[in-house]
């Protein structure tokens, strides 16, 4: 990370800060994971826009928008107690077993389609 | 990260280990920046209905729909050359700001709104 | 409406025909607004499922992702109190005047950007 | 229809509305399949965001982003010219059967698991 930049969040990691923000604002009561599941849902929405009409999109917009995605992504996580990149570690050796690389290379099919 | 499970992943960074899983498949070719999003929205709708009828969900379900969105965040920060965590913070800095603590505490409104 | 292929259908409008099936199984319990509006985001995320990779799909599967899409819209606006065709037709001269034809002619910009 | 209120539409049914408003902006370039089906997910979007922090939201807000779903649903379906209606009821007819009064009732739990 960065230093300096964040006087609020120097030396946080990225989940104590994400903390700090929610718990200064008492936005905890808010922080269901049904209401942050909507929540990734309509940044995602949000994300979608920038494509809309267009396979293009300003970079800025779209790194803004995937972060409001991975915000809430993270806060669930932590909602969740679990380990954001762990999970996703775990979920890669379920596709490496469904998409062998024999069988899936080059191809964009539903692992029961392969 | 535990080590040991992933023999794949082993040492390797999570964004390392998707960008093997990745590019063994030749999968970069559907990976456009559109398409990454459009795979990050129909995740977030899948996770969306672990929540359709009910607030509470099994658990085991929420996580792993959660890690499907969480992996194609990952993988358009990376098409994008950002740092997710970075973004993360970035835009928390805009939150901030937008939202100050005396007058956001403990209400949902809107910046706009507030 | 093809007449003599529903047999519980028959001679019903669309909107009596989904609101018989919802009552006889007892399903308006589960039909609030915020549930219709969440069922619409996933179905929206199947139908988006056809496009993930591919710029084209199958039309039949398509026809039935729109399907689960307008059944549970139509279900809102019946929820709502709303004749579905009006709300469009009202939606509908908002837009007209938001773009004018000689300024959004051949533009997919949005209004505050024409 | 409520007569006299829309000058460019007047006697004309919703569809025929919608293709007006379309062909007099030379719009039709844009509304390709996909791109319909992306906007539908992104109207769900806003849809849903009525509902992200409360079960309640203002009726005319929900009608609006409602509205919005079901012109690009028209829309699509108008592209693979099915009539709307026809194929609310076709999918009626499926879900029917799938899920029988005598188990389905008072259940929200899918077909797979009832």
């Amino acid at each position: 990370m960065r230093r300096g930049r964040y006087p609020v969040v120097d030396d946080l990691t990225v989940d104590e800060a994400l903390r700090a923000l929610v718990v200064e604002r008492d936005w905890e009561q808010f922080h269901s994971p049904a209401n942050l599941a909507k929540s990734i849902a309509i940044e995602a929405g949000e994300l979608l826009q920038c494509f809309q009409w267009s396979e293009e999109s300003p970079r800025d917009r779209v790194v803004e928008e995937l972060a409001d995605v991975l915000t809430y992504a993270r806060l669930l996580a932590a909602r969740l107690e679990v380990d954001p990149d762990q999970i996703v570690l775990d979920k890669l050796a379920v596709t490496e077993k469904k998409y062998p690389v024999d069988r899936a290379r080059g191809s964009s099919a539903r692992y029961d389609e392969v």
